[in-house]
């Protein structure tokens, strides 16, 4: 069995992984959104569900709320009903792409209206982080455009500069700005913040409160996620995951199911930058459950993300710096691969055991009745989806 | 002036191009779709605007439908209103993708039921097919999964040689069967016809009457499509195109908007193989326009299909053999970039007056008045998109 | 410790992975070829090292030779050589890309002269066979164009069909040819064989002794190639596999390295489709040690297969077809993924020495001498390289 | 005719490409290099050659040179050597992945002495460029692993940071450290500078005379370059170009043979930010002419260059801007086309002509009989190619 030491564990006692509240709603592709039983109708339930992840995981203790799909009247109330369940809110997104307004650009717009209408947008948004106490608003911009001459790409970086700027200067002492990049999707041409690089440079103008996101499927094919990951973290700059999979684009699986020895390698090298349970650096999910049920996607995503980091913790990091010196390319990929091939899995149940949780949360979400439960309670009104 | 001979004007003015009715309606991405005044609520008005499409241009004389997208009481009465309007009922595509019952699959679905009433839609659609007196029935296969393990990759493939034999057989002595293929989405971890060799070995076992249809959107990043173009071409089994272009994915915009020399060496092989004003091999555009003018979007799209043919009908086939024959590598590509950097703008302009044509098919139109007229003419209703 | 049943480990026993002679001289990249101590002068020493592997790994029987790389006077005296070490001569490599004549094609060349001579390495290669006792002649067409116009693409195409049929009749009752195909390189704008499609159908217009040879490191970016296993497996064209891995191009990468998952999921659907242990489907590792070990890395391969072998042998089928049945979508993904994440390492180790091998085959390797006593006797003389 | 003014003319008669000496010598692929006649043999003839194209363009005053490829006992002698031929010697390029030292690492290396060793390559190449005249000193950084776990990715930036530091404070006052990036190749895990956001921070921190080089073939699939080239204008970062083109890899072809449009819109971006005829922005080749002719590719190479600058300087600005702001992304995107489209061959060949020139520099030089001349010449000796 994998010998995780009281330390390595001790790391992973403190391990937090933020919900997406949308992770909950019905989600699809332009084809098709298919609904299922049980679904929430509003945030309330949303967050029910994301406690029942945290309930049998003790991994997920806050939730993420996108603004406006989760507006409430009272965000005070929403906040109670969060600790009520045991966990509280989290990261506060804005969204500027479902607006017609938006159609052509919102903090890029040329249209000082419209610019202005979203920058206002972000305001607001941080308004409802001061009801929520949360920390990060995090900013990911949709807008770009489809075709070659569409648009002014300098200018438009130029208006989003000043656009981050005015957002960035209502920021409260303890709040950040978290700026994701996204190579494409929805726009086909030309994204605003495509690449780390753009997303680096453009917190780096505004100061310290102002952070990059890493979505790890916001990137061309091929591209070493885990370099950008170090890189991002030497600079200071990496205030964000937003952790899925992907095999071809954007495509929102489960953290770890489509490469997840990926995500070994991220997760050894936040572990290296000294990323890893530092309160500058939050994990979050965001992900799409098309096809698979959604609390348990949740659940697997988290434990997928636990294991993964008790792997990574079991590098032997002397051994591997011994065989880096040497140059010795075989011995230091076997260290790296042998923490890999660890099977973490007995002795994390074990621990989980140990600290009053279920050995398998996954069985033991099944057997606990609540998703039953909300099929049969949540009939009629209208199920939570990226429209609502 | 662009040295357009009498041969090269008469196979230009053979060509025509299929229109999709889908096109005139509302689309977008999973995040938005956009609507835009004057948009379609029917088939009726669809296939009005793409009569549009042909009035200024002479190049798209058929209007592919999609069922059940356009099901209409009498399709008798369809047919008469696009033959009122100068065009007429062309290619039919089956949609078996947005049905809740084909969550898991549809022609490869486990379930014998659900691929039954999948297979019955494709008959379905064949009897449309003798009511519009369609020749093509065109598959795309939106089939597939998003995990590892989920479903029986083997057991699916032959599933579906099983679906497709049924459907085979049903066709007339006059009617085709069209496999298209996509290399991913709405599946994002396995496709079942992902490939043009997996639609290739698909049809060739099926018969005389089935082909391949190549989406130049639906290959990998890289992807030599006018390869592809020419092996269809020797095998005898190019059936048709389904144009448009592509920086990323399957981004649907205007053909040859993206790269315009890829689209002239597709179509170079079009011609190289004697695929030009080959009846079998049908020319469609598959495009979404998800921002821009719908009707004008087709015009310029059919526009740049007639441009690029003239382009390449202007290569020096002779010029070019010698070169390759002395394998002079900068001589033979100067013979193909020669005919591309050829302007036959002002040439096809003039030779479209001398048609009784407009010399510049976007200024009439815009000219026409016509697209006021149906914006304040379809108030109510609601627009056709891709759910309607 | 895994379970391993007496069917698993019967089937491992039976596993066999051929050794590419090359794989033991230097190798690297356009830009530079490290040169390493002890690395063999002739095809003799390239046999005594893949002996190595094989002593103690009991995995790689047989060495794959590549001509003229390793033209001897004798290969009947190559082959007692190669016998006295507990090794056997396996598949013929042709090479049509270092000689000047091929600077433009071989097999597809328009010069009748050039593809002659070809045609007919490819029967002096066919000779060897007969004095080797080889079964396969591996054909990988390094050919193609670097520029649009350069050539015909179909003229090719033509070309290399009659030079393969030409080839093909040459065969003897109990030999094969199989046929290679790559995305790309050393061609950077069209290849001839450049995806598995192509091979198909050249090799299934020859006949039954013609088959597809799957390079793991030879697909466009994203490509599913487990799904191409399946399907090739499904047409009965799986004629062999060459292993390797990659994370941007042809790296040509020790097995496994780079996606370990997705060697899992490759070997899984060999499985399911009846290719496992099955004499039609030859497993073989082609790649390059450009900076780590050379001998070492063969080791290292070969365990990596034979590893991803027992976890894909893990795998509950029923289980699976149950989940799978269900539409289960999280439950099928965690039968395989138990399998993967399963640490089989323990419960092989403990088999090999039941057999009488070392538990650590690295480790033996490493106190063996071996490499010590290969530096000190190759000293002088040519090292082999991809030249000679 | 385009119509190219008085204006558009001054900018191209400015516009100056320098060549790269390494392109005359000859090149290929880890599976050839194949020979060609006439190939230079010393730097001499390098510069020899080099001066042809000027000589008959008159669009490439300068030629960059490789150390220690380009070693010569007098730069003062290979000074005027160039300037008797009308040419003069630009920018020197470092290299660090030729020596056997160099295996694992070079600004990188975690062995010091190693390190000092590739520092002071750099060092001396200042001196050269003290003796040249030359100055900007490039640096392309071919180091990186092959495996994961091979290096610590951190620690070698960090070396990295401090190397550049002491190249950099050895500078003179008008000389510039350009850092250029490399997605992959010859690494193929990760490389050291695989992007421009890497790039950037690097050359940010050492100050106002280190700036980013972008080769346009260093980019992941489906990169948007032009946007790049965008952003490095806009934070005053571009300092040169390496131009060439890809379909796949680093494939080095001709400029804008692989895909025009995207070299249309690369200098498209590079006018609206004001980088043409800047000269803190230069334009330089860096391609490998594998299987055409040299001389003739390098010429050909700046007319694309030259002709498309002309297709993007007829890009209707104020057209351009009134569409845009209407948000009419149809107009907008033919404004761009239909300078794109506009073949100002013709024009362009008269202008060359009223300066003196050859109208068509390709036929010009085949007429000159330079080509036979140095064929029948050059023989004996070594050829240049990258190990010499």
């Amino acid at each position: 069995m994998a010998d995780l030491t009281p330390d390595h564990l001790a790391a992973l006692e403190q391990q937090a992984i933020e919900l997406p509240s949308w992770a909950f709603g019905n989600s699809g592709t332009r084809f098709k959104v298919f609904p299922t039983a049980g679904t929430p109708r509003d945030p309330y339930e949303k967050i029910a569900d994301a406690a029942q992840v945290h309930r049998f995981t003790a991994l997920a203790p806050s939730v993420a709320l996108h603004i406006p799909w989760d507006m409430v009247d009272s965000f005070d109330d929403l906040r109670r009903h969060a600790e009520d369940l045991g966990v509280r809110l989290g990261t506060i997104n804005s969204n500027t792409f479902q607006d017609d307004d938006y159609k052509f650009g919102a903090l890029t717009h040329e249209d000082d209206r419209i610019r202005r209408k979203a920058i206002d947008h972000h305001l607001a948004c941080i308004d409802v982080m001061d009801a929520t106490g949360s920390r990060d608003l995090k900013i990911w911009l949709a807008e770009g455009s489809n075709y070659p001459g569409q648009n002014d790409l300098r200018a438009r970086q130029d208006r989003l500069a000043d656009s981050l700027r005015t957002i960035y200067d209502r920021l409260g002492d303890h709040q950040r700005l978290v700026l994701e990049y996204k190579f494409f999707e929805p726009s086909f041409y030309h994204t605003d913040v495509p690449d780390w690089g753009t997303s680096y440079a453009q917190v780096a103008a505004l100061g310290d409160k102002a952070m990059v996101c890493l979505d790890t499927g916001h990137h061309a094919p091929g591209t070493n996620i885990e370099f950008i990951v170090m890189q991002l973290l030497r600079l200071g700059k990496l205030g964000s995951f937003d952790f899925n999979s992907r095999f071809y684009a954007d495509d929102d699986l489960i953290v770890g199911a489509a490469d997840p020895f990926q995500l070994f390698r991220i997760i050894d090298q936040v572990i290296r930058g000294g990323g890893l349970n530092n309160p500058d650096v939050a994990f979050m999910l965001d992900q799409c459950h098309n096809l698979e049920a959604k609390i348990p996607g949740q659940i697997r995503s988290v434990l997928n993300v636990q294991e993964m980091t008790a792997r990574a913790l079991l590098i032997d990091r002397e051994a591997l710096a011994a065989a880096q010196t040497a140059n010795d390319v075989l011995a230091a990929n076997a260290v790296l691969m042998d923490a890999f091939y660890t099977d973490v899995r007995p002795a994390l149940a074990e621990w989980r055991e140990s600290r009053g949780l279920p050995a398998d949360p996954m069985a033991a979400y099944a057997a606990s009745g609540y998703q039953q439960q909300i099929e049969a309670d949540r009939v009629g009104g209208v199920q939570a989806g990226w429209g609502a």
